[in-house]
């Protein structure tokens, strides 16, 4: 893929848990990251919970419209556990015991000298035809049918499958980024820095507010694909803070 | 609303800043608390950037699906703060400065000596005809339009609107919950676990590994809306356990 190209993807958390809120999601924020840093542009997050229709109607609606889609949750050897169930009859194709994945845990529970019971099978199914993503924390694999990532959604299990897969996916260009903390707080900024987003509409400004217990500061995050884009905007940020800086010391209403 | 009638919601989180990983989320994981305590039922989460036709169509497929669609993010005094006009927008009504709103940050700028900048005007802009949710943490209204109540980003002034909220919902049976500590791996249990579901469909049975580094236990969650079902599906989960814990003690296959 060119540098230039633009590659979209979306999360799909899957587990009642989540919620519930008897489990704190960590797996967003870590794909977010790891994705960001990768040139990925990780557009949308679904949570919905363990439940087979929920799952295939937000699977369908994301893997049609991003390039790439990651789950979390739903793949250990429990009742509970139809993420994989859910795939297949989102593709549209059987889920099965896959060989090669019975193979792998078969020979791990051997070597650990542990009954491989039905419950523990269940982890080897997945859509007939899906590649393996290895595993390296508990051997059970994840896979991959088209364009959709199913992973585990412990997040030591979440961590390992992601960088398993990630020397494989498709990178754009990246958007990098730059802070300039405002001395100012938002409502004082907001209205030139507006005019600043409209001259630099190659850049995406954000506004963060900070509050220190006193007054309110702001850290501005300029991002873009391009270094140039990024030092035209950072200038035209400067020069507005500066503006302001010099009509408050003057004590005059503009600079 | 009756005990026995159900109650859903789902949550739109909205801003960039979630995507790129920057900000880690924290409402999520405490509207999924909250809600769940009151009973009303966290059906569905999605995460959108700052981008008013991504915002538009989440909403509106939320809103249709859910009693209640709770928002987050994206109501400061910025330019990428474009809630405001992407809510009215889904709802086709104007996007207006609240009079009501105007006047409680006009006087709030006044008593601190700041001026009320165009910027800080914006934080007044909602659609016509919006109610408000009160803020007080930092005065800046929510607002409430249809089944739609949308709230702050910061963690502190969200959690500030939804005790300002909940005592005007509607809310449904309570989900009650139990834990049963199993001794045993998922994959001792899974089968026998999923007939124990099986016989007991009023219940959710969650199953929920743990690893303290030597071996595995599993903690179980018992869901219901009647205690006596978890009563019943708890009693059978202990014999269930009792069982094995037989069997392995004599060292016979089954007990």
């Amino acid at each position: 893929m060119t540098a230039s190209a633009i590659v979209t993807a979306a999360m799909l958390a899957i587990g009642d848990e989540l919620l519930s809120g008897r489990t704190k999601d960590k797996n967003i924020g870590h794909l977010a990251e790891v994705l960001t840093l990768s040139g990925i542009d990780l557009k949308e997050v679904r949570i919905v919970a363990d439940d087979e229709a929920a799952i295939v109607a937000a699977l369908n609606a994301l893997r049609g419209a991003y390039t790439y889609v990651f789950t979390s949750g739903g793949i250990g050897p429990t009742h509970d556990d139809i993420t994989a169930d859910a795939v297949s009859r989102a593709f549209g194709v059987e889920c099965v015991h896959d060989p090669d994945a019975m193979t792998l845990l078969g020979d791990m529970y051997k070597r650990r000298e542990m009954e491989f019971t039905e419950a523990r099978r269940r982890m080897a199914r997945m859509p007939i035809g899906a590649r393996h993503i290895p595993n390296a924390v508990s051997t059970a694999p994840g896979f991959i049918i088209g364009n959709v990532y199913v992973m585990a959604g412990v997040p030591q299990v979440f961590q390992a499958m992601l960088n398993a897969v990630l020397p494989q996916l498709e990178t754009g260009a990246k958007v990098i980024s730059r802070s300039v903390r405002s001395p100012f707080g938002e409502g004082d900024i907001g209205g030139p820095l507006g005019e600043v987003q409209k001259r630099h509409p190659e850049t995406s400004i954000g506004s963060y507010p900070k509050f220190d217990g006193q007054s309110f500061s702001t850290e501005l995050v300029i991002r873009a694909r391009a270094e140039e884009a990024l030092d035209a905007a950072e200038a035209d940020i400067l020069a507005m803070l500066a503006t302001i800086t010099a009509a408050r010391s003057s004590g005059s209403a503009d600079a």
